[in-house]
């Protein structure tokens, strides 16, 4: 079939790279290279618009930074396919260094785990996958390019688009592109985390029995943190490893001055089984007797395998993969972005989640090949 | 007598107000109301080098916003008396207000306390004492209005004279004005400032077991310092009330990760019986198995009350003012820069220490004269 390329009579954009759309590797080394930390998301968000826009199976929308394509086949069923544009501040790590040859292959750089990998195969994908007449998959299809998934939550361009646009993001089930090594993470946990606050009377240091410290007194605070013993909870078959530590510590006025107050920011990772309500519940339990005061939640997602479509992708990609059955996400994703919709959602993409953010991210290509083989396998029923 | 008044023909100082040198209450007033926060002590001391240089009885030696003032009588002893310049940031609380009336009437505003009272009071009698011939008292006395007191010690007018020029400090016996509420206060403690420091792993708050948290290790640090029980030493007859706390707790690298490292700055103010080496072992000590880092020490300095003139000093102070007998200077003072070289040196001056760096500073007028009445007593054997 014919690979659709950047349009060059585009008026917008000068000096746009030809994305090799016939090479994930070599696309997620190019979209790597479009150095997009997030708030700088506009030359790839324009790219990848660029890309499909032209494209007669897909209606585009543009939503600030995000970019979102879908077909209009009138299937029963559609599936959400998501992947960010922005990565985390860049470390000396772009462009993208090739390292090794052949099977072992792998690009190190900034966004070659999260997730520019899995977007690129997202691109390449949703570029293909149905262009020619005769081939529309069993599921309409819906791409999502999105910004501003590494910062404050407020800011996510998929929230964004949930809010402005709702419908735009409606399916029956979801797949973002997220780092897994390859294997389906299912769910996510949740996130709270609160102040706990304690309060001193301020004195002088060398008085200090005229006042009283606070930051003493955060003793007990973290004191039941250290002692703290997590759950592990199991969820709809998949085992979510609860956590709860302190994130920040802050107290101190000046350097001759018993403070008055000390707040440690405390992170509950919990398990997608309780609800926000029940995660606020436990932590002002674990540290009853102080002011806990809650600067941000957000629920976790149940893993939602038990559903058609998300048993058939199981299925699919396990076969095709040979990787092992789903395991749980930990971190929260933005699954629980469309779990909160009912639209259960997994994790898959290629990238070791724990090299995400690190100076050394780096991916083995054949990773990113496997995962774009899979994927096309499931959406097309062929192998390429 | 004549009372100098601000030469008006100085060609460095416009609009500069009459000196009340003959009202050490309204003096006080004055000299609050030039605003003279650390670093912006000029017009301040231009003020003061222009009331002592034009008289007979002084040399007067300028370095930087250093006013020194001595006399020359070839005594067989030198008193030294010094006061700083400099106050805390305004906090609203400028010009002074008066508050009340007769032997009632207060000050309220920055510096009333600390200390332009003890300055005002020096300056006055600097002016004074010994002007007229066959008046001079039995010591030689050295005037010093000194400039950064209440910022980093390294910026402190009195040590850098101390280091430019020793002999202008030189002396048997040193008063400092800071507030002691009209009583003597005998020496003071020093001070430790030490980081105590844990190191952790970072991971991913979701992913915590793969990391370890530095701010859970520091609860074996605040419960130590929680569970600290400070000694109270007796040194050459005064009581010295040691002190051990954080004054200042930092960890948290981001709201989604488990931190690496947290510091815990800690000040530790000693008995002046102990040296600075044997206050940094007591800490090492009570910190045992974390990493202690010194960052900032200063001596502490004995009463000294039992040279001649100190107990001269005391009897004549005492028989004037009817206060208690001396006590302990709990606080840090310029004492211990006097002690330092061997001079005995106490604290003296209206106004009650705890209220220094307050809001509401304020002090009572009749205090600021008694005071004065008491040092005039003492140098000149004439009451007023």
């Amino acid at each position: 079939m014919t690979q659709p390329d950047t349009p060059s009579d585009l008026p917008t954009a000068p000096r746009r790279p030809t994305l090799a759309l016939h090479d994930v590797v070599e696309l997620t080394r190019q979209i790597c290279d479009v150095e997009s930390v997030s708030g700088n998301e506009r030359e790839l968000a324009d790219l990848v618009e660029g890309v499909l826009r032209p494209l007669r199976h897909l209606d585009v929308t543009r939503d600030g930074d995000t970019v979102v394509a879908r077909t209009r086949w009138g299937r029963e069923r559609r599936v959400v396919l998501a992947g960010h544009l922005d990565t985390v501040p860049v470390a000396g790590n772009l462009p993208v260094r090739v390292v090794g040859e052949g099977g072992g292959r792998e690009l190190w750089g900034r966004g070659t785990v999260d997730m520019k990998g899995g977007t690129a195969i997202f691109l390449a994908l949703a570029a293909e996958v149905g262009a020619t007449e005769g081939h529309e998959p069993d599921h309409d299809l819906t791409w999502v390019f999105y910004d501003h998934e590494e910062v404050a939550s407020d800011l996510n361009g998929l929230g964004r688009v949930l809010r402005n646009s709702p419908d735009l993001l409606a399916g029956d089930f979801a797949v973002l592109g997220e780092p897994t090594s390859g294997s389906v993470e299912g769910g996510c946990k949740g996130t709270l985390r609160v102040d706990v606050v304690t309060h001193g009377v301020a004195a002088h240091s060398a008085r200090a029995w005229t006042g009283h410290n606070a930051i003493h007194d955060a003793a007990e605070v973290l004191s039941r943190l250290a002692a703290y013993e997590p759950q592990d909870l199991v969820v709809d078959g998949l085992e979510y490893r609860e956590c709860l530590n302190a994130v920040g510590i802050t107290g101190g006025i000046a350097g001759n001055v018993v403070p008055d107050r000390c707040v440690v920011t405390v992170n509950y990772r919990f398990a997608p089984s309780r609800s926000v309500e029940d995660a606020v519940a436990h932590v002002r339990e674990v540290f009853e007797g102080f002011e806990v005061t809650v600067t941000d939640a957000a629920p976790g997602a149940r893993p939602g395998l038990d559903t058609g479509v998300a048993r058939d992708f199981v299925r699919a990609i396990l076969a095709a993969t040979g990787a092992a059955e789903p395991t749980a996400k930990q971190g929260w994703t933005d699954v629980a972005r469309f779990s909160a919709l009912g639209v259960p959602a997994v994790n898959f993409g290629p990238g070791d989640p724990l090299l995400a953010h690190k100076d050394d991210e780096h991916v083995v290509a054949a990773e990113i090949e496997l995962c774009h083989r899979a994927l096309r396998v499931w959406l097309t029923g062929e192998d390429a």
